[in-house]
């Protein structure tokens, strides 16, 4: 494994391995000392075309935590402000000495193109609508460990809802999960749905409320407010009284049903009932498996074997 | 001691105590290779939502001399942005594993109610007009190994000259000084001082000739542009004649007479003569020991018995 | 050797003595785990006030793997903004404990004034149009190990062709090249010329092609598209047709000739060629080493005596 790019490219079998590997970095995680010396001297760079000072922070800290150096590029402030072309600041920044890459680019395929032009590894961390796959590995590993799941989801029954057309998360997560063999249903008006599901191996739902007795995962989706602009979605309130997490709904949850989220949530849109009231709400588990998983990833691309039993003295 | 929001929260004993542990921290910035392992793998978080280059690199540098990885969220980059809450942004960085926050933010009270949101430690570096302990803290220390005053300042006479009514720093400068048993003096125009001084275990003088042989310390405070906009004062130039140190004021200090300003100065304003030429500047030891005395602090919060020993080799 | 400020200051010996270090730091970049003790617990401060990812990532990473803590400040997020002047912002931050300033500032000479104000050592990562002299340390460095010229430049036939009136480059590459033996014809339209060449060791010339044949290295200089508002230059499309780099013009070079350029390039105007088609080209190991020239000047102006031995384990 050289570069992790999209979760299209991990059999259910590699997506175990990464989850068993993260198992590892949640438990250095809890030491006193939470660091290892596993990628000592390599140099990972996130080059983030999109802001996400989120995912941003999760990775530099999962490579902090392996002793990795880090170097941080906000668009903003680099070269391609002087024209430079993406390639060329590729090159250039590789030239340096670059391990790994961590791309977050608004464009679908741009973490792709960019393996041509370097030989550092290339993780992407979110391009255009197409894959986030670090976050559908967070969220299978949350699930795995919420539910008691390690071998597989078979059975399992987890709903996504929301904008699926615009989302990297929904495309990521309904591979991995239904990798690992669960039974996914996308539930969203017909505005925020791929023109075309074929070859999408999930059911749609146009209404939520039907569905949620038979849940063991909701996982809601953050509603872009700028759909409203592109005439999708007629207003925030209607979208909400459709699909939004009320207290009503959420009551109808089964005791042992998991509610997540990517983050960050619109409070009073997709997310109206405070999910600190939720028995189920795993939402920041998902950050703090975040972590673990971007340790294990990029322990994967970097690292070399029995490096991990060592504590960073 | 689990955070530091408040001058008020500590009695003159703890401020002692971390003076005291200040010393030690102050030996290591002075070694060949000033660093120490005492708080290797724990993560400090500077979550600035004003600027402050000076105050959040003084913590930077002190995290890092202790062997702590370092985290900075300047906010014009942070998920509050996309309208995220307060609450949630502390809740999901916390979720990443963070040791400590630094907080810097315009309303007074925010650090304290963060407090609420996440299990780390918590230091106010600045909340509207109300707090900067460590600020307190380091102008302590410099007075007390400037003015050889290592028990107490008893009989200590120090003036606070400036914009008192919107400073932070005047606010936690007399609650220290007085603790430690100063008489502080206020010095400030009415416009410049709080409507109410009840409680305030201070004097007032609207000028600040009369005053200037009997000082130890004369503390000066920037005077803020924005204030002529308020129409709090008539020109910077009529403040500068009443309250700004010029070569003739400085001339009727006494031999061992202090000068402090936390910093930037405005030269010309209340900083009239240039501060390299007065015997008696302290402004860059403020500096210095702005370091150890984070040190101390980040130490006294996340530190653990004996760690400060050994080096970082 | 206090401060690296300009070529000019260094002799013909002083160049070879940073380009052998430098041979030991490329040697340590290619190891397993790059990285050395050697100045563990030096502070090197990047103080930007031009934006330039390249030029301060690049010394990042040296200081990096050389173990050194590093701070960076952008000047849009520094006390600059609130009006403090140049001299207290570095007397500010030197007090907090400072090894090393390596300053980019608009004004030539601000890094030889920023020496007055600080006990740390000051590198000159660009000043106006001044110098940047690691940059011609590294161009240095990439001629001498791309054409085996180990012991002097003597004979070597270098062009520098471009906009060498605004050019730090230019002025610290020609004293560099020609202090180790190089022969240096400019190559420009007089506009681009500086109005006096007195007391340049260099010839002229306002065309390119006819030199072509007889060079060793073609080093190509960035045009400012700013030029043209200026009215040096009738348009890029005439600079390009005169000067820029086509394949006609590549075919000319012989076939050991090296072409080099500072970054970054603008492609279409002066380099018409894809670089990657170029067997000469050697514009990504000027990036490379960059960093390895940069690791030699902190060491030589920070370390010790043998601290490159040993491993950062």
């Amino acid at each position: 494994m050289k570069h992790l790019l999209s979760i299209a490219d991990l059999s259910g079998a590699d997506i175990h391995g990464l989850l068993e590997l993260t198992d590892h970095m949640v438990e250095i995680s809890q030491r006193t000392i939470p660091k290892v010396p596993a990628l000592r001297g390599k140099n990972v760079v996130s080059l983030f075309f999109e802001d996400s000072t989120r995912t941003r922070t999760s990775f530099d800290a999962a490579a902090k935590r392996l002793s990795a150096d880090t170097m941080n590029f906000a668009v903003s402030s680099s070269s391609v402000n002087k024209g430079e072309s993406l390639r060329d600041t590729i090159e250039t920044i590789s030239a340096m000495g670059v391990d790994a890459f961590v791309i977050r680019h608004k464009s679908s395929g741009a973490p792709q193109m960019i393996t041509r032009w370097t030989t550092a590894s290339v993780v992407n961390a979110g391009d255009g609508w197409h894959q986030h796959p670090t976050q559908a590995l967070l969220d299978c590993y949350t699930i795995r460990t919420n539910l008691n799941r390690r071998d597989s989801f078979d059975n399992l029954r987890i709903a996504i809802v929301g904008d699926i057309k615009h989302s990297r998360v929904a495309r990521s997560d309904v591979q991995a999960f239904t990798a690992l063999g669960a039974h996914v249903t996308l539930v969203a008006p017909p505005t925020l749905l791929p023109p075309s599901l074929d070859g999408w191996p999930v059911e749609i739902s146009y209404e939520l409320d039907s569905i949620l007795p038979d849940l063991d995962v909701l996982y809601l989706l953050r509603v872009q407010r700028e759909r409203m602009d592109d005439a999708l979605l007629p207003s925030l309130r209607e979208y909400s009284s459709m699909y939004g997490l009320t207290a009503a709904r959420a009551a109808r949850l089964t005791a042992h049903a998991l509610v997540m989220h990517p983050g960050p949530m619109n409070r009073g849109v997709e997310m109206v009932v405070d999910p600190a009231d939720l028995a189920g709400s795993v939402i920041l588990d998902q950050v703090t498996n975040g972590v673990a998983v971007r340790m294990a990833v990029l322990f994967q691309l970097l690292g070399s074997g029995g490096d991990l039993k060592g504590d960073a003295s």
